[in-house]
């Protein structure tokens, strides 16, 4: 495996062996590049920083739901590290190709034409990339598809990211050839436009593809390793469902839907919103219930979003997406939502982070509450010329900011997800403590507080999740590392072989003779790098907590927030 | 002395002995009242924050250039501690009224008509501000001069404010009925904004007003300190000839003169916003060279600007207003930055802060370098519903943000003055180390590295400007306490019997033998204080550091930034 350095600005590139980089792939890799190669004070819109693609360890491999990529830089929108994950294409493409990372370096001027990168078996070309004439990305993607021919993979900015707006995203082909993934959070998009990179195309044609230390015994690990995640209830059944949305009635359920920006824990028209709904609405009008983000995957959580004519809307729609434009800002019209998803990937621009952008409009008094048509008007104005949407682009803190509002759900200025911290305090605790700023998927104890997944943790109560999410955190940097969806967790935490079996993939791919252990280490040591370079940019404990008014009471079972800095500072020791 | 205590959610008051506050004053005071009572991590718009207003220790008195008033609270734009200082007609007053500060506590709900506070001998009165109905501050001072009966003196919050935008000040009704005196920094407006105070206006009428433990005493020193002022060149003679924009020559012809956003140390049109161009002007034009900015001022560094047609056009037109409109965006028509210095004090924004905004504007491509007219248009947008308004209302950092703009000088994310720290480097020490963010007055070296009063220290080299701007730190922080102008200092560096002078007025004035150890010590202890609190809100050692660009050579004589993190700290060891 190489990695691939591009310098934006000279329009050059070079393949270099992995050296000191040797055994990391995905998160792991970005964050150490990130840390070894970026200084921790630099702007991140500057030309010292630099924007990571990693495919995971065992990316482009037959294994299944293993074709995740890592998107790693500074962040923008936080000051802190940033690893930013997704499906779509390019993560087995490049790994077939043979590369560990493609690494974008330096920027050009501000008023350069924007790069068109592709990257194929021979080398990279570079072109200004075709013009964008106000076409958002659903458009572009096939002005793309022309260029490049065919349909074209690619990793793409929208016009958010073009702006360098701090809640822009990188968006990736999809196997449907829309460019309907996201690696959302963090800005990745502004980094990439900060060096006029508009797109990057990837073609594999002709690579010689994945070598096997021992591809037998990686078929026969990948035997089991699918068994494992088609036999469990949540991997195997619940995900390929309802999707991601099945989770609306449960957390509301469970009193832990945030509803009004965090005034409540229970929306009285969750059911509008629910997956349940979603599923009714799709399967009456010809849509699709369930498709993969990638090839491989056997979870099919996705789906075909279509209107009441049948027509495509949105993919990838997520609980939390449904939630920020939906119960939070107390909208409950699921297909106004879903159209506020397709202006979210029509943008670039980061679901979550926008849906409390769009709840501090309406705590200022700019947009009212429940006004769905207004906020999508608001979303549909990021990556104009009108400055409303830079502000929204920004994000939550900025418009916070903008509109004079002190009740700000961020941590480290990034939005929290759709669990309230106060009713799932093992996601409380990952959301203030986890390096990347407010944040689910970086130690995702609604397993254990919720859906009672891998183990059973009161979430109400202050006891046990601390350590809860310290342990999670752990193995989600392993399994960000290895390419593998997050969601096996789901299976992983059930099933007693099942961390030997990912150990057996990493083995018979590359030779060597990893254990549990071993992978577990190497999720401590991305912790590590991930936290030395937040503490060199200037985060200490005091940014490890969540804002002040998370001490209200949340009904209806009025649980508050309650650890002090020195409890949650357990969650980062190791 | 007492503590009147304000609740402006409930519209109650009352008084409070000094108790553990007793003996401080101003900065000193301001600061206690943060550092113990406003929680470090309470966001600055919420009713945990506090508002306070804190003449000096000698305000009130007859002591030559003691009418200065301190305010304090956790500012929104940086979210470290602040003390902002201002001049003006209220400091003296509130002290007559034997108040030494003035606390607005808690919060009403956001859309709380706005409150005008009236505080007499009597006791305060609220009433719901008089309509503003778009009116900027110098008209609506008039509507207060009706409201309460002839010369109203006033603390005022202009749109900006009451949008709580980041870069609002607070402005003070000046001896001539304008409200053009202004405690700039630090968004103080946005927080008596969220407060939903729009106004303070304070009568003194029948007060017995200042009691003195020895009058005879505090006359002799007062006669002696008044001869000090008088006599020092600066403060003699220098500021009243050309007020602080002499220093426009002088600063380019050290080469330290911020041109384009700090790309170069002279700028070949400074003679055209010069000091001498401006007293040329006035004098032609019949407007008024030097007066004071508040009654008992022996320096009369302010001014009355007129336009062609003799009419006033602003006044307290300060060096930096004329640096950052005029040579850090390549503008140089001097009527321009005149109209640009009273369209801030209408709106009630900091200039310093507009001024950096605007060249981030000029970076970003939203206007074009040397763009006057555009840059003053923008600054008419804010607090209008204008959305660019609140983007650049914001400040600097905000614009840079918005604009996708990577070259940002701040520090703590307040914009940097008129001083290339890379040439003056004492200042630049104090820019990075002083607890208030990007600030010159904290630590005003350009009078060793440059003007060579109270000592010759290099500029250009590291050597010594570390341990300068300490020591300048803690001396300011000790004047910031008694009420004084800080131009005092150029007198009292240069005159060995100032420290003790003004020793005999404190003595005089409350009894007690404090001396110049004393005082400063003082000094540290409210450094100390302000530290502290922002290592509790989570600032490090990191945060003491400019922007890395600075390491760039900086023409003409291509001087760079090289201190360390490491170096930088000594400025805050005592």
């Amino acid at each position: 495996m190489k990695i691939l350095r591009i310098n934006t600005r000279e329009r050059t590139y070079k393949y270099e062996d992995m050296g000191e980089y040797a055994g990391l792939g995905g998160r792991a890799l970005t964050s150490r590049i990130v840390r070894k190669e970026v200084p921790a004070d630099a702007h991140a819109l500057s030309a010292d920083n630099k924007l990571i693609f990693a495919p995971g360890l065992l990316s482009g491999t037959m294994a299944a739901n293993s074709g995740r990529i890592s998107v790693g830089a500074k962040s923008p929108l936080t000051g802190s590290i940033k690893e930013s994950n997704s499906g779509g294409m390019l993560s087995q493409k490049l790994a077939k190709l043979g590369l560990a990372a493609v690494v974008l370096e330096d920027k050009p001027e501000k008023d350069a034409p924007f790069t068109a990168i592709r990257i194929t078996k021979d080398g990279v070309e570079f072109s200004d990339a075709p013009d964008r004439e106000g076409k958002d990305n659903y458009e572009y993607q096939k002005v793309l598809d022309e260029a490049f021919g065919g349909k074209a993979t690619v990793a793409l900015i929208g016009t958010a990211g073009e702006q360098c707006l701090q809640a822009s995203t990188i968006q990736f082909t999809d196997p449907f050839g829309n460019p309907a993934r996201s690696a959302g959070r963090g800005g990745m998009g502004a980094v990439m436009g900060s060096k006029r990179v508009r797109c990057i195309a990837v073609d594999n044609s002709g690579a010689k593809g994945i070598e096997y230390a021992d591809k037998d015994a990686f078929k026969a690990a990948n035997k089991r390793w699918t068994e494992i995640l088609k036999t469990h209830p949540v991997t195997g059944q619940g995900l390929a469902g309802f999707g991601t949305a099945i989770l609306v009635n449960i957390i509301n359920e469970a009193g832990a839907l945030p509803t009004k920006n965090f005034r409540s824990g229970q929306y009285e028209h969750a059911a509008d919103v629910s997956g349940e709904k979603m599923s009714e609405l799709i399967e009456k009008r010809g849509g699709k219930v369930h498709e993969g983000c990638h090839p491989g995957c056997v979870m099919q959580c996705s789906q075909r979003y279509v209107d009441e004519n049948g027509e495509y809307v949105t993919s990838g729609f997520e609980y939390e997406t449904l939630w920020g434009f939906g119960p939070n800002g107390l909208v409950h019209d699921i297909d106004l939502i879903a159209e506020m998803d397709r202006v979210c990937d029509e943008k670039g621009i980061d679901t979550i982070e926008m849906a409390n952008a769009v709840t501090m409009a309406m705590e200022g008094g700019l947009i009212e509450w429940g006004d769905g048509p207004a906020a999508k008007a608001l979303l549909e104005k990021v990556g104009t010329d009108d400055p409303l949407g830079r502000i929204i682009g920004n994000g939550t803190g900025s418009t916070a900011a903008a509109f004079g509002v002190d009740r700000v759900p961020t941590v480290k200025n990034q939005a929290l997800p759709a669990y309230d911290p106060r009713a799932v305090k093992g996601v409380g605790v990952t959301y203030a403590t986890n390096p990347m700023g407010g944040d689910h998927t970086a130690g995702y104890a609604v397993c254990q507080n919720v859906l009672k997944v891998g183990g059973d943790v009161d979430g109400m109560k202050d006891d046990g999740n601390v350590e809860l999410s310290k342990n999670l955190q752990v193995a989600t940097a392993s399994i960000d590392s290895t390419g593998m969806c997050l969601f096996v967790a789901f299976a992983v935490l059930d099933t007693p072989d099942a961390m030997q079996v990912l150990c057996d993939l990493l083995n018979a791919r590359y030779g060597g003779n990893i254990t549990p252990d071993d992978a577990l280490a190497l999720g401590v040591q991305t912790l590590k790098d991930e936290h030395s370079f937040n503490a060199d940019a200037g985060f200490t404990k005091h940014d490890d907590q969540l804002p002040r008014w998370f001490k209200e009471a949340l009904p209806p079972h009025n649980v508050t927030w309650d650890y002090s800095e020195e409890d949650l500072q357990a969650a980062k020791t190791f």
